[in-house]
């Protein structure tokens, strides 16, 4: 394999995304960027022709559009042009009997988070994952962000010392009423059937992946205390979570779906013995760090503090910000690497991080943990 | 009492304060900077050398230097030109001598916080207060501020509709590392027997009154998980503690003082079915207000969307920034008002906040609960 | 033409933005993130094997690899598939000759800015392409930003009353000291030959393009104040300009290359007689708009006060932060439904807007106007 | 004299100030932060009743009350406790007349900016100055802010390399509509006799003052472009001023009173050939430095990175944030100092700095040639 055939784009197939839908939009732009996919088939919605409607506006060809997944597997699987990976970016519910479709049809799986809506799924789904050989990578986007590759990069290289207490947090808006009949996302999205869980699955899962991806550290017990403020909405739409860590650091999460003035506020603050560090989603570009004693520094990507390991990452000199649909990308670019070695029987390659199915299994546990501490009078559980 | 007369510096004493110490130079210039106090008095130290020593360095009549507080209590309350109030800026163990012994010489008693080292010299204290017929104000300060002023008018006006949530935290890193021997502040502050408690005590309750101050909630139950970080330190020096508040509202508090790159970081968010309101002590001047689904506004101090009720506690135009002694002199300004109104038998002009021996109680019980939840697990109590 | 037939990908060829080239991979990136282009050829380089192995890396076919692009447009204007589009990616001195050669070869030209080196070919090229009956797109990104937008309709609108200030500027800082005889950035775009001009022709033209833009006005009259700082540097490296407006505005660019913590400080703010904006390229999602007399409001990119003129050119939801590389590729999304609306003999769609030739000479005539009042101790100048 | 001496109030006097004035009550309460003045005297308005009645408000004895300056100057010298120093805050074009009264009965004299109403009288006072050998102190208080000391310092400790550029600006919105027949202040600052000149006069010359305080720089020559866009004002109320320093630095002064959205909006940024600081009045306690290739620092008024001659002006811990009036009363204070040291025959202390007759000079030779520059289409002119 050639430096040339590395470039040439990976075939991808995606299930759900369809009209209407919202992240399906986000994957095929993350996968396009860095020109390392290219959507050539899809099996966009179950419905025949709101399927056929959507593939068609994408460009694909009409014998790869597909209504049915479990067709869309067994047959992309036997064509020689077949698909490399599937994106899977249905309601939660859907994820585990998706890929384990692809998955056992040898075609590797991307998934959107969380895992799958309860945790008995995702256990099997885990087995299944294993079995098959191929890759599972769970899109965990907030960690393809350069400044929280940095992050990782100073806790690990101990620039903060022990860490002693990690706060994370993710405040929307968004369903501070209820939501209109006819507002596809929050109907998915607060249906318990279909989510499996509220605020702390959609944004909660990501609060707590990334908090253990900087911090580098394993929660050891939690105690959450879900609410659900409005009308006879099923599931939690604030969630406030203490967490010790193993090793004794201590944290907490704050996951909010009604804290108004709040759009897509992932905040990460990550406190130690030497040190500290400071980053908001919304200017993901900026990392904050001050060594104890020292003026606080403005570490900025591909900046002049900006390590080579977040470099990797950046498409763009310092100044030129790059936002949500990069860190995406990254994502989808590091699957494509990981896929690539994969099949060429390597390594990762160096700095890449994948979001595999062990984060999968330890955000649904986590969601599990919040569930069964919050029937406990919000106690302490161990994950 | 003409117009002319209310505007005559009250007599003001002071108890602690002395060489060294750091909060009685802000209750002087608190006092000072409305011209509505005049400091004539003070036992600023037990040392007789160092209360001597401080005492003229600031001015004070060599007769009216103490080293003993029960000696100046008496031998004010005895002098025709006695001290109207008299402030005690000392280690928080000596709070309910001092002001017993004021307060039952007759002399009105402003009092730093917290109340007290102990809930049962609170309690004590509460009846000593109530008993003696004089004014007790404590020093939350920060409810001087105009824009926090505004928040809890805003909240009272129905401006966010119910209140959902209440997001209080309040991080320094000034204990990040063992204190140095001669640093007096850290000696008494994190001294079990002089403080009574760590970052709970010392910044919690400021945070908690706050919380409570903009939010006109009550909270009924809470859950602390109390560490201490660094070393042999016998206090707390950081606290995650989740809150429920009477009506169902929920909320939490980090208190934190080893977390590097916080100077004095106390912020509040509060957020209820129409809208959420934002505030950083370190920009006071400054309020975010966003009604749900309309675009963020910024509230200045003095500015276009400010209250009649926050411009009467302001001093200058907007854009000028007023701080942290400015909303300290707020206190002490009410604190004058208040005075003034007890011994005309006047009840406090509208608009004024004073707190009082209820919010002094209120602070020792929330301290009290979070040493009993932490001991018992961080498990809920009641306050 | 179907709507299928639309969200066909236009066949793009690309001259410059071989290996170590910067602006070009942002070009490619650009044209890529909404799907409108495919790159099938390119001369990326005026030397062979650097042109090969540029292509190749790109997954161009061999066969429509090319060293001169007089040859490129010649072959691909023949060739049934040939492209739609060139974007010339090249050093300025390049733009006039390469856009002939394809607006000749009847191909629609995508160009960076500033349009050319010196104002006399530019004056040469606007002959070509009002000959050619083709398109020529202006890369100015900047006004492809969502918020930029708004801008301009605020201003349109009557928002801010009659326009009265308008204060842009753009600082970098990566000029501050001479530059590495390897960085090949810094060595053409301090070239006088190959670039024409310093910060006023790289960053000035922008802050220029986009003053006029938002406020949608032209200038009458300048002064130009052009300092070159750095040693022996040829070129402009800091440019003080006052400008006149017709109609009696006023205002000023300040652009820079050697401000030390500036890495692309393009910032805009525009005054009129009822209200004010304010908004900074780094945090680009972020429009500040102040009625005069009411609290400053933050309008967010796809949020609460964003417009359906800047929504239509956002991808995701407000929080998800869109940066550089989105609002470039909404340049290239609007060239691309240009090209389908000229080839169809459509006008432009609703709410579009092409930097065409006319912004292409207005940079020109900016630069000059800059040169020639910098010679003339800084004095007034009319454009 | 001994250090107890030192702390006694000095004996203060105040012209102009009275009901309804702005300026004198931020005297005031500048005088009174540090306990260094005490206000005995004032002639708070020409209107004898109404300088009664605030002089009564304010506590002062009924005997030195006076609506004469000229005959307090004299009785006030003539008294055995008479006042030690006066400070002006009338408008612009008594501060001549009243300081020459003052300093010829041998009262040193603090006034406030800019000097005059006219270069004229400022010449003539100058003279009347140097003869009385008393102290002059002008209020530029902004040089008062902690991290202008230290920002001055770096520039003189060679942080930042030779000096290229200065970006001063201060931008406010009052004016943006005619003033209301009652606002008393905009009826005197927008009447050219009164004022002497507009915007370039009231805040011009603080950002004039504190750009070269800060870049220890001269200015050797300006060209100014005024403009009064508000209906029949007969002041400047915006100005774009460009400005050549000795040494060969550049800069800008942007000055406005008709930007909406800005209140109080002076700014301040300097670039050298090694590093460059930036910072903005409205939250002065922050001052970021970019040492060139480095990340950004923000140095904190008392914080980690603050310097001990910025420490000694600061009177609370980095994180309790001061602000204008504490600025201001360093300004007062040192003037305390520097009236002692004067008395005393001593040097002012180390790291004390006087805005003297000198500075107030160079306030009025800057109006002085704004306007000839502007009276001769915004040329350039000498100071």
């Amino acid at each position: 394999m050639t430096s040339a055939d590395l470039q040439k784009p990976l075939k991808l197939g995606m299930v759900g995304g369809g009209e209407g839908a919202f992240i399906g939009a986000v994957h095929r732009i993350a996968a396009r960027i860095d020109n390392r996919f290219s959507l050539v088939a899809g099996a966009l919605s179950s419905n025949a022709d709101r399927a056929l409607r959507s593939g068609l506006a994408l460009g694909l060809s009409e014998d790869r559009i597909y209504s049915d997944f479990k067709e869309m597997a067994t047959k992309e699987a036997a064509r020689e042009d077949g698909i490399d990976a599937v994106s899977i970016v249905t309601p939660n519910h859907m994820h585990a009997p998706v890929a384990k479709a692809f998955l056992e049809a040898g075609i590797h799986v991307i998934c959107d988070k969380p895992l799958t809506a309860q945790l008995q799924e995702a256990l099997e789904l885990e087995q299944v994952v294993k079995n098959s050989g191929k890759l599972f990578v769970l899109t965990h986007n907030y960690t393809g962000y350069p400044m929280m590759r940095q992050a990782r990069e100073m806790v690990q290289n101990g620039d903060l010392g022990a860490i002693r207490v990690v706060q994370a947090e993710y405040a929307q808006d968004w369903l501070t009423v209820p939501a209109d009949d006819d507002n596809k996302q929050a109907a998915w999205r607060t249906d318990p059937k279909m989510a499996g869980a509220g605020a702390i699955g959609d944004i909660g899962t990501h609060a707590y992946n990334l908090a253990c991806f900087v911090s580098d550290l394993k929660v050891d017990q939690l105690a959450a205390e879900l609410s659900s403020f409005v009308g006879a909405r099923l599931v939690d739409d604030n969630a406030h979570i203490n967490l010790r860590f193993k090793g004794g650091a201590r944290g907490s999460i704050w996951a909010s779906q009604i804290a108004p003035g709040n759009e897509n506020g992932l905040k990460l603050r990550v406190y130690g013995e030497k040190g500290g560090i400071e980053w908001s989603q919304e200017n993901p570009n900026n990392l904050w760090y001050t060594p104890f004693g020292e003026a606080k520094r403005l570490i900025t990507r591909s900046g002049s503090g900006a390590s080579d390991l977040a470099n990797r990452v950046s498409r763009t000199p310092g100044g030129h910000p790059e936002g949500y649909l990069e860190g995406f990308a990254t994502i989808y670019t590091e699957a494509a690497d990981a896929i690539l070695a994969h099949e060429n029987g390597a390594a990762l390659p160096d700095g890449h991080h994948i979001n595999s199915i062990e984060e999968g299994m330890a955000g649904m546990r986590f969601i599990d943990a919040c569930q069964r501490s919050s029937k406990n009078d919000a106690s302490w559980v161990s994950l």
